[in-house]
C-alpha cells in the first residue's frame, strides 16, 4: 500500500484478538509442521477424488460458490505467504525477481489459459546515504540511528534504509519547528502564535488525513528547508520507521500519461515534466524515539492549544524554532529499472471479450507480509481454487484476469503503466476491477467500492464465514462493527488507475486498519502469525470474498450492478456539498442530473429484473443480445464520470466523482474538482463551473445507462 | 458546407457537362410538369405492387441492393429540393423552421421506428449594418454595394447580407494592402519587398489552402486593422459574394466542449473562453467587381513576382499601401438561438446497439440548393427508399440513423453539440458516420474517407451507374478521372466532430468541386437545374452510393473494414513525413508502430475472411459472439487514434492522424500535431514528442484491433 495522496481511511483503532506476544520457538515449530501436513493434504486430496468433490452440474451457481469456498486451505495460503516473504523484495532489486518467478511459476503450473508478463521500464528511487544530526542548546551533538533493523550478511536480506522515494538529494540545516500533522491549518495555527517555518527544518507527525507527500509539499510551499516525519504508532513498540514515496501523481515519472514500455519514449530526468513531480526539499522518516528526543529539546513558543495532549504530544510541548538545530543529508539515486506485472487469464466461455480483473501488487518496502503479500497469497490461492473449478468443468461466462503488479510502493507504477497501455480496451471491455492490497492487517473487514457494487459486495460477505466467529458471516460482523463502505477517492493502491483514469467500477478490501508495522522492517511473516492472522483464517476469508466477487461478476448473465445505489450516494454527496456551500453557489445542476440518473437507474433495474427472470436458453441469440446490450450499458455508465479534461492541475485523474482533492481539509471525499475549487477559494463562477462539470458527467452516465442517442 | 479551417480540397477545375446557360421559361415549365408526373408515378406505384417489386427473400444482399437502387426517383428528389429551397433558410431564422418541419414531417410520415428532435441553444451571429467605402488618390470617394441580390418584399425571402459570422463589430480605416491569399508565405513575400500591413486594411483573394478564418487570424497577428476577402470565382459571373464564418474551432462558442442543451451551462459572451474564438479585427467579404476596383487603384510596390499573372492578378499589379484608403464598418449581433437537429431511426434487428449514421446539414447561407440541400434531398430520398425496403420485410442488422443537422454554416454547431452530448455512446457503439454536405456541385465524384473504408467505398461505386454515362459505373469514371480518396483532415463539414473528436470511421462525398455560387445568393434551385444537375441524375447517383454504404455497413455480418488499407496509408504518411524531415528527426517510432499495426491488420483480415466464409445459422450464439467480438475490435480501432490531450492549442481535436493543422504550408494533410510542431519551428525534441504521440496512437489502434490486454 502506497502513501495516500488524500487519505480518508477509517482510523478507528481496533484491539487485535491476538495480543502481541512472542510465542516460544517450539510453538512456532509445531505450527509450521501442522501447516505443512495440512498443505499436503489439501493439495493432493482434490486431485484424487474429483467425482466426489464436484457435482454433476458445476454451473449451478450456488453449488459452484459452495465448492469454491470449500476448497479453501489456510495452510496453503500460509505456505504462499512464507515463500513470498522470505526476503525483502523492493521493486527493482534482485530478490524481487524471486517473488516474480514464484508467482509466475504458480500461475503457469495451474495450467490456466494464459499467463504472461507485462513489463515496463520505470524510474525508481533508492537511497545511497542518509544522515540526521542534531545540535542541542547545551552544545552537544547527536547523530541519530536511522535504521529500524540490523542488516544480515546475505545480500538478499538487505532491508532498504528508511527513506522517502523521489526526495531530492541534498542537505538541509536549520532550526527545527514542530508542525503537528503538517496540514495547512497547522501552519495557520503556528502563524497565529507568530511562528514561521521559513529556512527551518520541520518535524511532522503523520496524521489521519494528510499523506507524507502532502506534508512535504505544504512545508516546501511555506519555505521550509527540509522535512522529518515520524509516526506515533511506532511499529508496535518495535522501533519501526515508515518508508514511503513522496512523488506527486502516480505512474512512472519519465513516461507521464503513456506506458513506459521498453523502447518507448522516456523523458530526460531533468525535464520539467519529470521534476515537477518531485519535491524540491529533502525529507526523511524518523523513528518515534528520535523524534521525541528532538521534541523534548525544542524551545520557542508553546504548541497551539489544540495540538497539546493529543496523541503523544504533551501539554508543555514547545514548537521552536530555537534551541535545537538539525542537519539532515540525503543522497539518493534515480535508476531506470525493469518492472514486471504478471497477468494470468481464465478465458470466458460466452463473453470472452468482457473482463473481470482481480489485482494485487507484489513489491514490498521490506518483507511485505502484510503489505502486500497477504493479498498476494490470497490471489495465488484464488488461482489454485479457480484451477480446481476449471478441472471440474466450470468455465466462467466472462474472462477473468488475475494480476500481480510491480512497483506499487513507488506510486502504483506497475498497474498505472498497464492501465495506460490498455486504456482503450479497458474502457471497452472491463466489467470491474477488484483490488486487494494489504489483505490482512488485523481484525475487522473494511472495503471501499464504487456504489453500484455495494449490494454485490454485501451479498458476497453474506456467503463467507466470519474468520473470528464461526457462528457469524462476515456480513454480520461488518454490519455490527463498521457498516460503512468507503468511497474510493484516495490514491493509495492499484485501483487508482482503473477507477480514476479508466472509469472501471472498482472494489478495494482489507482486514484490519492502521497496523503498527506499516512500511517498516517488521512487516514480516513472523509479525503476521504472531499478531494479525496466526491461523490464516482472515486470509482465507478475504480470498473467499474476493474470489466469490470474481465468480459472480464473471458468471452472472445479467451484471449485478445496482445504479439506484449509485444515485442515492450521489444524492447524499449533493446534500453534503450543498450544506458546505450554504447556498453561496447553487447545486441545482447536480440535483437535476441526479434526478434524471435516478429515474434511469430504476428503469434499468426493472429491465435487469425482467431479463433475470427470463428462462435462459443457450440458443436464444435474441435474449443473449438483449442481455449483452444491457450489460454493456451498465458497464459503460461508470465511464460517464470520466472527463477528458480531468481534474484541474491533476489532469491525469479523469473521474469527476471520485478522485484526489489537493486539500484534505475540505473533507468532501468526492467531487474532487469541486473540492479543490472550494479549498483554493476560487471564484463562485469557478465553483459553479466545476459543479456543472460533475453534473454533465452524471448526465453522460445517464446516457450510457440508457443507451442510444439524443 | 462551412469554411475549411485547413482546406486541402482537390481544386482541379472540371468542365461541367451541362454548360452554363439560361433555359427558356417554357422549357423550365415543361420540365417541372414531367417531374411532377414522374413523382406521382414513383410514389404511388410501389405501394400497389409489392409482390412484384420485392423478392421473396429481401435479405439476399444482392437483391436488396438492386431493389434499393431500382427504387430511385429523380423527380422525387427534385421535388424535395424544390421544397427545401423555396426560401433562404439561415439557421436561427424563421424560414429555417419551415425546412425543419418539412424534414421532420417527411421522416415521420415514413413511419420509421423513431423520429425525434435534438435541440440546443447556441450563440449565432448576424449582421445589422455593413459598409465599405474607399477614398482614392484623386480625392473621389466610393461607397461599395455589398449585396449580391435585390431583396424581395416578403420577410421570408430575405437573403442575409454577405458577412462573416462572429467577426467583431467595429470600424477599420487604413491604407489597403493586397496580400494575395493571405498565407504566411504571402506576408513573407511582402516583407521581402519592404511592405508591412500594420495599421492597414488587407485585401485577400481566397486561395486553395487557407480558409477565411485563417486569413483573418494571420492578418490580425500581422497587425492589420481589418480584412476584406473576395473570391476570383465570382458566382459564375453573377456577382455573388461569399458569406461564411470566421469562428475558430467548431461548435457553440458559449458551451465549448460540452453540449449546449437548453438549461445547461453557458459562458458569458465576454468570457475569455468565448472571445478567444472570435477574431479581434473586423472582416467582410467583397465582390470580385469591388475588389478589382480597389486593386486597380493601389499604389506602392509591385506585387511579388510569384503572385503576378496567377488567376486574375495581372503583371502590373501594385500592392499598396498607398493611394487608396478604405473605411469598413460592421455592426453585428450575437444572439442565443434554438437550433434543431432531426434524428430518424431504423432499428436494427440483430445488433440494435450498433449504429450506422448518415448525416447532412439543413441550414444554408441563402437558398442552399447546392449547400447543403442537394444532400438533404438525397437523404430524404434514402429515407423514403429505406421505408419501402422495410415494408418489403427488410430490417437492417444494425441500427441506422438519418440525421439532419442545423447551424453547420456557423461552425458545424448542430452536429458538434450532438456529438458532445453523445460522445460516450458514440465511442461505444457507432460503426461509421457517412456525411454528405453539398451532394451535387457539378460533375465528377469526389470522396474522402478514413482508409479502412476505401474498399467499401469503391465497392459501392461499382454498384451505381454513372449519372453522366449510362455505359459506365461511378467507379469507372472515378478511377479514370480522379481516383484519389481524400483523407479527412479538413474541418469543413459535419464529419469533423464524429471523426476528429469521437474517432468514428467516416466518409464524406460530393459531386463536383469549387462551384462558383458557393455561399452566395445564387445557390438556388434554378442554378442547380440550369448548371449542375438538370435531370437530378447526380443526386440519384449520390443517394444510391450513400444509401448502399448505409445498407452494407448496417447489414454485413462482418464489418467491411479493411485495416490493411489503413496500414498502407499510414506507411505512405510516414514516408512523406520522413522526406519532409530529411533525417533531422527520427520517424522510427512510427515505423515500428505501423509495422505492428500492419501485421495485426493482416491477422484480422484473415480472421474476418474465415468468419465470412462460415455458414451462418441464426441460432448459433457462439458464432454470433465471435462476429460481434471481431466487429467491435474493428469498430474500436479508429478510437485508438484519439488522444485525450488532443492537438496542442486545439485540444478539442483528439484525432492524431487526421485533423486540422494550423499552418497550411506544411501541406502534410495528416498527423496534425506533428505538422504544427514543424510549422511553428518547434525544437527537435518537441517534434520527436509529437511523433511519439502519433506512434502511441497507432499502438492503441493495434491493441484495439487485436483485443485483450498486454
Amino acid at each position: 500500500m502506497s502513501q495516500p495522496l488524500t487519505a480518508t481511511r477509517l482510523t478507528t483503532a481496533r484491539t487485535s484478538i491476538f495480543p502481541l506476544r512472542h510465542p516460544p520457538p517450539l510453538c512456532s515449530f509445531l505450527f509450521v509442521i501442522v501447516l505443512i501436513v495440512a498443505t499436503f493434504y489439501t493439495l493432493h486430496h482434490p486431485d484424487s477424488t474429483p467425482p466426489l468433490l464436484f457435482p454433476r452440474n458445476p454451473h449451478n451457481p450456488l453449488a459452484l460458490r459452495r465448492l469454491f469456498l470449500s476448497s479453501a486451505s489456510n495452510a496453503t495460503v500460509a505456505s504462499y505467504l512464507r515463500a513470498l516473504t522470505r526476503h525483502p523484495h523492493l521493486a527493482g532489486t534482485k530478490p524481487s525477481l524471486d517473488t516474480l518467478t514464484y508467482v509466475l511459476n504458480h500461475f503457469q503450473s495451474l495450467g490456466l489459459d494464459d499467463t504472461h508478463l507485462a513489463e515496463y521500464e520505470a524510474l525508481l528511487s533508492y537511497p545511497t546515504h542518509i544522515s540526521v544530526a542534531a545540535r542541542f542548546s547545551n552544545g552537544t551533538k547527536m547523530e541519530f540511528d536511522l535504521n529500524d533493523v540490523v542488516h544480515g550478511g546475505d545480500d538478499d536480506d538487505v532491508v532498504v534504509r528508511p527513506y522517502h522515494a523521489y526526495s531530492p538529494s541534498g542537505s538541509a540545516q536549520g532550526d527545527v519547528v514542530f508542525v503537528n500533522h503538517g496540514e495547512e491549518r497547522d501552519y495557520r495555527a503556528l502563524e497565529s502564535i507568530g511562528v514561521s517555518v521559513r529556512d527551518c527544518v520541520v518535524l511532522a507527525r503523520k496524521g489521519e488525513s494528510l499523506g507524507r507527500g502532502g506534508i512535504v509539499k505544504i512545508a516546501e510551499a511555506r519555505g521550509a528547508l527540509g522535512v522529518l516525519i515520524y509516526a506515533e504508532n511506532d511499529g508496535g513498540g518495535l522501533g519501526g520507521i515508515e518508508r514511503g514515496t513522496v512523488m506527486r501523481g502516480i505512474g512512472d515519472p519519465v513516461s507521464p500519461g503513456w506506458p513506459g514500455v521498453v523502447g518507448g519514449e522516456k523523458l530526460r530526468v531533468g525535464d520539467n515534466r519529470v521534476t515537477k513531480r518531485f519535491p524540491k526539499i529533502p525529507s526523511l522518516p524518523l523513528s518515534l524515539h528520535n523524534a521525541e528526543i528532538i521534541l523534548a529539546s525544542l524551545g520557542g513558543a508553546r504548541a497551539p492549544v489544540e495540538w497539546r495532549n493529543s496523541g503523544r504530544v504533551g501539554w508543555g510541548q514547545r514548537v521552536g524554532p530555537g534551541l535545537t538545530v538539525v542537519n539532515m543529508t540525503l543522497q539518493g539515486e534515480l535508476k531506470m529499472k525493469k518492472i514486471h506485472n504478471v497477468v494470468a487469464t481464465i478465458r470466458g466461455s460466452e463473453e470472452p471479450d468482457r473482463y473481470v480483473i482481480l489485482g494485487n501488487h507484489r513489491d514490498a518496502w521490506t518483507y511485505g507480509a502484510v503489505d502486500p503479500n497477504s493479498g498476494t497469497s490470497a490471489l495465488l490461492d484464488i488461482g489454485r481454487r479457480f484451477s480446481l473449478l476449471l478441472e471440474s468443468g466450470w468455465r466462467p461466462r466472462r474472462t477473468i484476469l488475475l494480476c500481480s503488479w510491480d512497483a506499487e510502493e513507488f506510486g502504483m507504477i506497475g498497474s498505472t503503466e498497464w492501465v495506460e497501455e490498455n486504456v482503450l480496451n479497458l474502457g471497452a471491455s472491463a466489467v470491474a476491477y477488484l483490488n486487494v492490497d494489504c489483505a490482512v492487517q488485523g481484525s475487522g473487514f473494511f472495503a471501499g467500492a464504487t456504489p453500484q457494487l455495494d449490494g454485490l459486495l454485501l451479498d458476497a460477505l453474506r456467503l463467507v464465514q466470519d474468520p473470528d466467529d464461526v457462528a457469524l458471516t462476515v456480513e454480520d460482523t461488518f454490519k455490527s462493527q463498521n457498516n460503512v463502505i468507503e468511497r474510493l477517492s484516495r490514491v493509495d493502491s492499484d485501483f487508482s488507475g482503473f477507477l480514476h483514469h479508466a472509469g472501471i467500477p472498482s472494489i478495494d478490501m482489507y482486514y484490519g486498519a492502521d497496523y503498527p508495522v506499516y512500511h517498516t522492517a517488521f512487516d514480516s511473516y513472523d509479525w503476521m502469525i504472531r499478531n494479525a492472522d496466526p491461523l490464516f483464517h482472515r486470509h482465507v476469508a478475504m480470498a473467499g470474498i474476493w474470489g466469490l466477487l470474481g465468480i459472480i461478476l464473471a458468471d452472472e448473465p445479467v451484471l449485478p450492478f445496482d445504479y439506484i445505489s449509485y444515485a442515492e450516494q450521489l444524492q447524499a454527496h449533493r446534500d453534503a456539498l450543498s450544506k458546505l456551500l450554504q447556498g453561496k453557489v447553487s447545486v441545482d445542476p447536480l440535483s437535476m442530473a441526479i434526478q434524471e440518473f435516478s429515474i434511469i437507474a430504476k428503469e434499468v433495474k426493472d429491465e435487469a429484473k425482467k431479463l433475470e427472470e427470463q428462462a435462459y436458453s443457450k440458443n436464444d441469440v435474441a435474449a443473449a443480445v438483449r442481455r449483452r446490450e444491457l450489460n454493456d450499458r451498465m458497464m459503460l455508465a461508470e465511464r460517464g464520470f470520466l472527463d477528458s479534461e480531468g481534474i484541474k492541475g491533476k489532469e491525469w485523474f479523469k473521474h469527476l466523482v471520485y478522485g484526489p482533492a489537493a486539500e484534505p481539509e475540505s473533507k468532501l471525499g468526492f467531487f474532487p474538482g469541486v473540492a479543490d475549487a472550494i479549498a483554493t477559494n476560487s471564484s463562485e463562477g469557478m465553483i459553479e463551473h466545476e459543479i456543472w462539470r460533475v453534473a454533465r458527467s452524471i448526465q453522460r452516465a445517464s446516457k450510457a445507462l440508457q443507451g442510444g442517442f439524443t
